[in-house]
């Protein structure tokens, strides 16, 4: 097969997409020999690998000799129409909601059993959260994830509880039956709630986007600092869900 | 050298990146032919290009057969830092300035001797503009683009003027004398403005955002209906690019 190397069962395009694999939200900047290592590639095919992306502009050098996400990834991943569109119909919703609120405003969509933060809006006011735009939070911990978890077929769930729930904190909930039974509760009311179960000190309620015909495609949430009566915003964050579910369909 | 193939000059690793190549903010989604078309790659290659592109989740495929980026590039490419600090701090000076003027208000970088918008916002009151998130406009004929160049090393005008400046509207600046002095008059005002010289029907100000010691780095710029009194608009602008420049210092 074209572009298949000595290494079995990895092509030149894998490894070359395994090089970009190894940047996330907790590590965006990497030396050679730590691509190396994240991609398990010799140093040699990880140097040559991270020469083309840089010539092709997907990687940019730091000046203290690391690499990053440039500006030509940025722009082509900028088209994925499934955040584009979503992100789109959601952020005057959003506005809405931060202006009403001042409070954390986050947008997910659930990617590879996590939820994916596609858009934030946040105020030096509101309360620290562990959200970051491309970063990932587990479903069961926050109440994006639980929005979307009670409104997704029941493959979903059991694909998450499989490796077993990870405690985050202490209210955590780590017990499937329990878990089932909260979701079951979302169902009824239509929206989700955290306490500090993600983040001590923080708490949050989300309500599904859904999508005509085809269920539940994102989570609309806010996150607040746990003194906040977060019941009281449950009817501005679900208000805000429907609009945009009405928007997108 | 390994990952070569026939075709000389151009690595397997190449080829993959020149199919992500095809995508734009004008071409979203492609069909097969499409993509070996504008990448000049035979339709096998292509076909199994894309093949790892979508099993790796870089590409997705369309209910019509068609390709589209998908999340996983989305989540990689939100990481490049320079669109993400960038962003992360203007946007509570863009929220701010929205809410103040209710017009569209953009954020751009310069990247390939074009203006790559990073963020806007906007309502549907407000005029609409050509300009997407992640989409490029020409540095010569748009505010942000102008206050960008003006506050630029000589060499990039240079390279803007080089290959004739395009006329998009009446009104655009096309006589490279014409252009020198604009900018000329922007670093004297310090915000730029554009009549109608982008789109018919749209004026817009702009102001440069400057990183300490190395200069503009962005622009901050509002699109409003040609009717609009622009001029009042510029101290807003000037305030906020002026605080975003702060903010990233």
């Amino acid at each position: 097969m074209a572009g298949r190397t000595n290494s079995p069962g990895q092509t030149v395009s894998g490894r070359l997409l395994s090089v970009l694999d190894c940047f996330s939200v907790a590590r965006p900047a990497l030396t050679l020999s730590e691509v190396a290592r994240h991609s398990g590639l010799p140093v040699s095919t990880a140097r040559r690998l991270i020469g083309e992306l840089c010539a092709w502009g997907g990687l940019e050098r730091t000046a203290d000799g690391r690499y990053r996400i440039g500006m030509r990834l940025w722009t082509i991943g900028s088209l994925a129409p499934r955040q584009r569109d979503l992100r789109e119909a959601a952020l005057p919703y959003m506005h809405d909601l931060f202006q009403a609120t001042k409070e954390n405003v986050q947008l997910v969509v659930e990617e590879g059993g996590r939820a994916l933060c596609i858009e934030k809006i946040s105020s030096s006011r509101a309360v620290p959260t562990r959200t970051e735009v491309g970063g990932r939070l587990p479903l069961h911990a926050t109440g994006v994830g639980k929005a979307i978890l009670a409104f997704s077929p029941h493959e979903l769930l059991a694909e998450v509880v499989a490796p077993g729930l990870a405690r985050l904190t202490p209210q955590t909930i780590t017990e499937p039956g329990r878990l089932a039974r909260a979701l079951r509760e979302v169902r009824t009311a239509g929206v989700a709630y955290s306490y500090e179960e993600m983040t001590l000190g923080a708490v949050s309620v989300a309500a599904p986007v859904t999508l005509l015909g085809s269920g539940v495609c994102a989570a609309l949430g806010i996150v607040a600092h746990s003194h906040t009566v977060v019941d009281r915003l449950a009817p501005a964050v679900r208000t805000a869900a429907l609009g945009i579910s009405r928007s997108i369909a």
